[in-house]
Formats: C-alpha cells, structure tokens, sequence
C-alpha cells in the first residue's frame, strides 16, 4: 500500500467550510482504493495562525508542509489583518511558496460544465468553449527581486522594485507548461505572453521559452503575445488563447485573474503551485515521486459569507483533484472526481434552477454540494 | 484671431486613411470659427520615415512637433518593420513621448452611441453604462528604469529591469487623473490601481496619490484596487470601475487594453498624450497657452486593410475632438464633433443595418464615415 502525506490549511474566513468538503472527497477517494493511504493533517495558517502564534506561517506548520507530499488550502486573510496590520495572512503565503520552492503555478480557467457558459459576463458565443490554463512563473521576477522603498535613502522620494529572471528560472517553467500541454490528447498549444517590446526580461521570456521548446519539445506548437494585447484576446476572443498561456510572475497574476471571471464564479476553480514539473509516472513504480505542490481554490476568504454553510466548495474541491493527478500521480480518481462536479453541475432537476450554491443564483449549501459530489463519485 | 499649429503624423498602414478624415474634421471645425485659425502641416514618422530617411522620428519631424501646440497621428508599424528589424517605428514613438514629456495618457473607453452595446463582446447587461477613462502614467517606471540584457557581463544568464518612480512623477499624473475628474459634471470618481500588497513603487504610489488628492482635491472620490483585481472588475463589472482610472505606465498599458475591448471596436476609440494638466482656461484669455499633446486612435497600423479605404475613421475624429478640448481648449467644437459622430451611429436608415464601418459589421467605407460626421457637423 502506498502511503502520502497530506497537510491540508483550513485558513481563514470561509476557508475551514470548502475544505472539509475536500477532505471528505480525498477520504472517498482514500477509502475506494486498495493501494493507496491518504494521511491528512491540519495545521494552523493564515490570519488564524497570526492570532494563534503571532505569525502567518509558524514552524509547525512549515515544517509539516516541508515534510507532506501535497497541501491542500482553504483561503486566507480579512479585515482584521488587513494592509494597514504589520504581520499580514499574504506574507504566510509568499514565504511558503518560496521555503517549497513552488515555481510553477497552474490556473485553468474552463466550464465545468457547459450548463455554466450563461454564466460568464461574457456572451454565449464567445464564452463557449474557453478552455485556458494559465502556467505562471510564481517565484521570481519583480516579486522577488531587490526592491527599495521611499522614505529610504539614498533619495528617499523614490521608490524602485526590480524584474528579475535568469535562463534556469525560465527553463524550468517553460518544462512544466510543456508537461501540462503534453498531458492532453491531443497535446494543448503553447501561448507564450511577454513585453519584449520594451522589458530586457521579457526578451530573455521569450528567447528562452523558444529555445527550449523548440529543442526538448519540438512536436508543441508555440506562439507569443504581448501581455497588452493577450488582456484584449482574454475578453473579445478568448478561445484564441485556449491551451496554455505560460507567463511571468507578474503578468500570470493578472492575466490568470482575468480569465478566472469568464466561467462567472470564481468559487469553481482551483489551482496548483508545484516544485517540479507534475508527475506523469505512475505512483505504483518503484521510482514514483511524489511532486510536492499546494492547491487551493482561487476565490478569497469572503468574510461576508464565512460561518454560514454556503460558499461554493467546487474550487477546492477541484483542488483536490488536481492535488492527486499532480502531486500524488493519481490521474484516475482525479478526473473521477471532475467528471462527479460536472455531473452535479449538469443535473437541472432541483426544482428547475440546477444544483448551485449561491454564487451561481441557486440555494444549495456548501455541505448539500460537498455531499452530492461525493454521492456521484 | 488665435492661431494654433497641428502636426500631421500619417504614419503607416491605415494611417494615412483616417488621418484624411479627421483632418477634413479640423478644417471644418476651423472654417466655421472666426476667431480661431489651425496650421496644419504634415510629417514623417515611423516604418514611412525610416524608409525614407532611415529612423522613425526624424529630427525635422521632431522639431516640428516640439513647436507645435498639439499633435494628431494615426498608426504606425507593420510586418516591414518587424520585432527583427534594427530600427522599429515603436521606438519613434517612446522616444517622441520622452522627447516632449508627454508624461498622462488618457483613454476613454465607452459607448459613443448606445445602439454600439451589442457590438461589445460582454453581455449586454454588463456593458451598458461603462464610462471608464484611464489615466496611465507614459513616461516612467518600468519602462524608463535601469535595464540589464542578458548576454551582457556581469550574469550574462540573467537579465533585469527596473521599475522605478518618484514622487513628483506621482504627483503629476494625479493632477491629471484631477483635472479630468473635475472637468465633469458631477465629477467623476478616481479609481487608483496598484499592486501595493508587492511593489515598493506600488506603496509610494498609493501613498502619493491619497496625500496629493486629499490636500489639493479633496471633494473628489477616491478608493484603490489590486492590478490583478481590477482586472477582473473590467470583465465582470466594468461599471464598478466607471470613472478614472489611474495608475502607472505598465498596468495603464495592460488595463487600457483590457477596457478599450468593451466597446466592440478598437475603430471607435481616441487617446491622448499629454505634457500637462489638460486646459481648462478658455483660449481666449491672454494667459491661456496651449498644452502640448499627442493624439491617435488605439488602434494599430491594420496592414491587411491598408489601402482599401474601408477602416473606420471615428478613432481618429475622436481623437481630434480630444484634440481640441485638452490641448487648445476649445471645449465645445470637440463636443460638437463627438455629438456628430454619436449622430452618425445612432443613424440606423441606411439599408436597416445603420451607418456602420466593416469592423462593426457594416459596408461604409472610411471617406463616407468622414463626410456624413462633416455633414452632421
Ligand atoms: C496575495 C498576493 C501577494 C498574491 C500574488 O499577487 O501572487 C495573490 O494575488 C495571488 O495571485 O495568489
Ligand atoms: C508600442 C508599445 C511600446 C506601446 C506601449 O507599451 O506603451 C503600446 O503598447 C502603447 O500602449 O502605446
């Protein structure tokens, strides 16, 4: 029996609620399998932890995660450790991708069901079919790089951050992207997006990106954008863009924001922060590693709505999925669990209106939804 | 009798096409007054000029500008000039905003006439009413700072650039974002974008922005939003963003895009470029004096229709409409023009399919469209 350590971070707000309908995902899944073993452990994270132990991300808590496997995140933050509090949930959040060495973060944006495309703010007709995952580069660049504050000196009335990227970074991404393309059948079309125009990094982007490819990959197609002109593609003609759009820390933050909206709740997606590039050996081999990676729904904490049973647990709970096909090997259950959303999702028979948490127009409550799931699977 | 000079910058691909147009617009708009007078004289700038004299922004041209009170150009660019080639029309452009510190760009991005709602890629619902104005810091920050090719000692693996900014550069364009606020009635709210959760630029930036509006504008309305999540709000909920936009050169550069696809055509929409506050004095004073400015429509050089007189011109009117109102101050023939043009729109008789060009669908061809607003006008 293979055995994986899970560490799962409720966080803050309605974090702890979407992630206990995870767990009992993983649990089903655990449970239905005679050759694997699922450990789970929570730890404390986030705003919590700060009110806990005085900070976001206490050594327990780093240290179980630079023991598990794969993480799975509820959401963190709120009012009360807001941008005006000197310890901040975000801070937790930086600093543990960077202690893992999490490089690699993977946002999809698509309908889990094509039931949602009356959804999208966009219209039917150019929302229908957007199928993007966002591979954003989530360690380096100007969020990382030297930085000089104002009130600093010397000349304290300026302020400067620097974008910083070296071949080996850019490398690296470029591989998981192209693993993530190769991953379908047929294999996703690679979008490279940049400002080679006028950033010295970027030219190094897309020299990189290019050369890479074209010598490990050969086979993938590959095309490049300026990041002005993708922001265009993402509203007015998004399936332009569909496979994966692989980018920079700085623009991935916001494109992969943008492309989150199209499916019209941000409480259905999930994403992924991987080590390395995601596992596609089998987890029975005798080699099989396990990827270590942090998945969390993309939507926040929504302190309005926490405590009250009916956030929308489908992002995390597609998190989960996505934890047991990228960390754990487990491609099967994954999509297992993909298929079961969707069927919840497509099934229009309670009372007329679908079965839908808030977020989309309907009453089903966050435990209802999390139940139902695991019911289909 | 009040003269003003107006450099023509026909640029390359479409250029020329709906530069005619907007001219023809000027001439009219000059005619019909008596006490004002436009010179108009033309230059080469861009992929033309580098043909000709071998760089985009020759020194003639760059004279010229330098002495005239406001710039009107069209596009430039294209496959010829391509991102291989030495010299790049772009480069013209960069150096041309340096050159006259043309340090505030502004964007409008609405409807110029309601009946253009269905044309927008978002529903309906959520596109009626957008009224956003982006005020995009030009000549600063990531753009301008500090850069490092790679292939260049020391670390030739890695390259960098610098995002840098200053206070009086902050202060400056939130005058601007100011000034425009308050030359509507009631004054529209300022909405600034930042990523201060990251950037030391971002910190100062915000930090500017609140004290400068709150000691020197204190009526207007101000709030702050994430870059990653404003650019959410421009899909989901534009309106929310109704107002000013401002922020600085590379997030002006993404959001502006993201918001000029709203409308359903980038034929539609005017920028400006501005060496100051926009003028508010009346032209007629003895105190008043021009602001320099450079004007163009969004829209790109559009090589596959170049020549065949089908591009839509109202960018480019509209751009001069700006033209009149922030740098001559002449505020009522540039409503006078965007009332003709609304007009035009608006006019649904020709063949039940209204007075539309071939990016909205319609068979008007650009000479048309420009004489049926003179017309109107
Ligand atoms: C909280 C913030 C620092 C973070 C980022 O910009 O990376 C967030 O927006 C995200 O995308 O996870
Ligand atoms: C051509 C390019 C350098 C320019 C910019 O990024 O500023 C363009 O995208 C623009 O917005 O005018």
């Amino acid at each position: 029996k293979k055995s994986f350590r899970v560490v799962i971070l409720p966080g803050d707000g309605i974090g702890p609620e979407v992630v206990a309908e995870a767990t009992k995902v993983l649990e089903v899944v655990a449970a239905a399998s005679t050759d694997i073993e699922l450990k789970l452990e929570a730890h404390d994270f986030g705003g919590c932890a700060i009110d806990k132990h005085g900070l976001p991300l206490p050594e327990s808590t780093l240290k179980a995660c630079q023991e598990a496997d794969a993480i799975l995140m509820g959401s963190i933050g709120g009012p009360k450790w807001g941008v005006n509090s000197k310890v901040r949930p975000e801070q937790g959040l930086l600093s543990l991708r960077k202690a893992l060495g999490l490089y690699a973060n993977i946002r999809p944006a698509n309908f889990a069901s094509d039931s949602l495309v009356d959804n999208s703010p966009l219209k039917a007709s150019i929302a229908q079919g957007v199928n993007i995952i966002v591979v954003r580069e989530l360690i380096g660049g100007v969020y990382f790089g030297q930085r000089k504050e104002a009130g600093v000196a010397p000349q304290e009335d300026t302020a400067w951050d620097t974008m910083i990227y070296n071949v080996a970074e850019i490398q690296r991404i470029t591989r998981v992207a192209a693993q993530i393309a190769l991953a379908a059948d047929p294999p996703l079309a690679i979008h490279s997006i940049d400002k080679a125009n006028v950033l010295a990094t970027s030219r190094l982007w897309r020299k990189v990106v290019t050369e890479t490819l074209q010598a490990e990959y050969p086979q993938l197609s590959l095309d490049h954008h300026l990041v002005d002109s993708a922001s265009m593609f993402i509203v007015a003609n998004p399936r332009k863009l569909n496979g994966v759009v692989l980018t920079e820390n700085l623009f991935g933050d916001i494109l992969s924001d943008e492309s989150s909206v199209i499916p019209g709740s941000l409480g259905l997606l999930p994403s992924a922060s991987l080590a390395g590039a995601p596992s596609v050996a089998d987890y029975r081999s005798e080699s099989f590693k396990a990827t270590p990676g942090l998945y969390e729904p993309i939507h926040g904490s929504a302190p309005d709505i926490a405590g009250q049973g009916v956030a929308n647990p489908i992002g995390t709970i597609l998190s989960a999925a996505m934890l047991l096909r990228y960390s754990l090997g487990l491609d099967k259950p994954a999509t297992a669990i993909e298929t079961a959303v969707r069927k919840v999702l497509d099934n229009q028979d309670k009372g007329g209106e679908g079965f839908r948490t808030a977020d989309l127009g309907g009453t089903v409550k966050t435990k209802e939804m999390g139940e139902k799931i695991v019911e289909v699977l």
